[in-house]
């Protein structure tokens, strides 16, 4: 994929949101007319654009249809891929339930934990397996994408584990830094330290 | 505070933890050490270094106890700073159970919903009051950094509410882009659209 900034990528769904709410499919839109609706500006709604297939018509704009296709496209929602999640406490379980991944053609298939108390259960209808169960169905399903929400200091030798079964890239919310092998791709959320981020803007 | 890029501060707290590791504060340390420990660039790691009020010296580097404080306090650790959650589901109640927000200075007070089978009960010692007392906690407390975690149809309506309590800053994970008046802070953390990154640099 080109290189894209990751503020970019993650404005992306936005956009996507905000199209899909649009009921006339076969209209046309503009740049401009997103970057109001959206409150953000015109010249970074077309750059963002760009990045897509879309093709703008001058004066015009997008088809809507064929804008929400391509930023679906670009984000790989038409390219269904399975993750799986390391850790059911309770952020574990809240993503194992929350429905939204489907709209970016993700689906969770499984968790996994060490707590015999969390083990061989469903959680909103996803199992949670034990942890050395993780290799044959990460193996099987030829899974890439795993989130990882164990305390910090199992997470390094989580990372390690499933790097090893196969998994290609990662979602971190533990506050570490992962050391992984330079073709696994890492993406971290410190929840604490964007509320510390925040915090820290409105000295 | 000087504008800062959102990845400089996002590494901050990787650069803490891993000096907070280190058992002699009074010895030196180089940002070439960091950065070979932490398996980053040297140059990287000096220029986000340099945002903070840390003074190295040449060929010695920084005391390791100076530079610990001088991120602290540019992180805002300094700064005692109460937050509130809305929304005490899965998410929110995993957030109210995590520890890690005191290592920045923030406590979490309370939160808060309008689903009476969580109001008035604690989650990990934290008060969960109702939606509808939410003006009276924020006032009296002073309150004006706020987590949402509702679902993303009564986002909006909560950052209006919240907004109009006092709140400056709203850490927002709901998958929907907040309109608040200009003096507020919005930091997003959707989940799926991170996810949807990921699985986009995979293929």
């Amino acid at each position: 994929m080109r290189e894209v900034p990751v503020t970019s990528l993650q404005r992306l769904p936005v956009y996507l949101n905000y199209l899909k709410s649009l009921d006339d499919y076969d209209s046309f839109i503009s740049s401009g007319a997103i970057a109001r609706a959206l409150g953000m500006g015109e010249v970074l709604v077309r750059k963002d654009l760009a990045y897509t297939p879309a093709q703008g018509r001058t004066r015009v704009g997008y088809r809507v249809g064929e804008l929400v296709a391509a930023i679906e496209d670009f984000l790989g929602c038409n390219n269904r891929r399975s993750a799986v999640i390391f850790g059911a406490g309770e952020l574990g379980s809240a993503l194992l339930s929350y429905g939204g991944f489907s709209n970016y053609g993700i689906d969770i298939v499984a968790a996994f934990d060490n707590d015999p108390s969390k083990i061989n259960k469903c959680v909103s209808g996803k199992p949670v397996f034990d942890n050395r169960e993780a290799y044959a169905h990460i193996v099987k399903r030829k899974v890439t994408l795993a989130v990882i929400c164990v305390p910090a200091a199992a997470a390094q030798s989580v990372a390690d584990d499933i790097v090893a079964c196969g998994i290609k890239a990662i979602l971190n919310f533990a506050p570490v830094l992962l050391k992984v092998p330079r073709d696994v791709i890492v993406r971290n959320i410190d929840v604490a330290a964007n509320l510390a981020i925040l915090s820290s803007q409105l000295d």
